[in-house]
């Protein structure tokens, strides 16, 4: 058993490590589609969506804190296995062998029995098949939805993605929730409505 | 009472607010010294230090989940006040004022119950006193002393901090965590030992 100073030493080492989220951009932009949002950024935007919508999961009496947890720690493997876009194919298809050996490496970092604890809330939500993962990724998924309509769909047109796509992938969002599946089917509505999304 | 599509709008409408959060800059730079932080990912940060960091509170038995929603708001009012530098003695002296409009103006646009339960947690926080807020307090203090250490001192040295003002403004880490004010004192040494901070 290592001592509290040891223990404390192991912890700040995986806090400081978790500051290269920073760094790891994702495909959306921010709202204002002035640049590119990273990791913990939008991490710290799930936690907001989670404590102001959770009213809304399928599932009533739903654990919030276990949902915080999930989100503040689920891309914390993208540290090592970098941000795979949601539309990418090609690299979809060896990202659960990175972002596996990631969490081996990040979440080993930590006291064993915080080492195990986080990993258990890792593949928890990786799962998605508890009412708090559901919930959890049905944010996941909204999220970049909001911020591309806000960002006059940059991100689609970029990537010429289509309605069809983002009703396809984004569905499963009706596992968590079905008032924010309404919510993300009206949107797609709109984006394609204004021009932002194409129709298809 | 709104029905359940009006008040879905008006959360929708303060999480797309929230998003310029990632706007605001701090004094602090991200770790590795290649740009100023922002207060969305200093807000993801502290949450990690949260669920990582509090058995080492001074008072067991926590209720992390208060914790984790103080974190996750503790900084959305500087979206309308701005960041105050906590040496910045100038600005200190209508800081309250500002912030206190913001959060009017910012928790005012979720629903009625919402808005009243958020803004006492930020109250709560504000306040510091009880076991939650201290907690939050102290990692929230914490959080630019690490970084500025592992940036080399940029903004110490930028704004001509010293050792003495770190000290007298981050001591009340201690009512949160003496663990933590403990690991603080030894970061203040080794940045006045390797010449990251002016010692006086």
């Amino acid at each position: 058993m290592p001592d509290s100073s040891n223990r404390l030493a192991q912890q700040m080492a995986f806090i400081i490590e978790a500051d290269k989220l920073k760094n790891i951009f994702r495909q959306s932009y921010i709202s204002d589609a002035s640049r590119r949002e990273n990791d913990a950024e939008h991490s710290w935007h799930l936690a907001l969506m989670a404590i102001t919508l959770y009213e809304h999961a399928n599932t009533p009496e739903l654990d919030l804190l276990k949902i915080l947890r999930m989100v503040t720690i689920h891309d914390i493997v993208e540290i090592d296995a970098g941000d795979t876009y949601i539309y990418d194919e090609v690299h979809k298809q060896d990202q659960e062998e990175r972002e596996q050996r990631a969490a081996d490496r990040l979440f080993g970092m930590l006291p064993d029995d915080q080492a195990l604890s986080f990993r258990a809330i890792w593949d928890e939500f990786e799962e998605g098949e508890t009412p708090e993962a559901r919930f959890a990724k049905a944010i996941d998924r909204l999220h970049p939805m909001l911020l591309n309509y806000l960002a006059e769909g940059k991100t689609w047109k970029k990537h010429d993605v289509a309605a069809s796509q983002v009703r396809a992938i984004n569905c499963k969002i009706d596992k968590g929730s079905h008032d924010l599946w309404t919510f993300a089917q009206d949107l797609i509505e709109k984006a394609v409505a204004e021009g932002l999304l194409r129709d298809a």
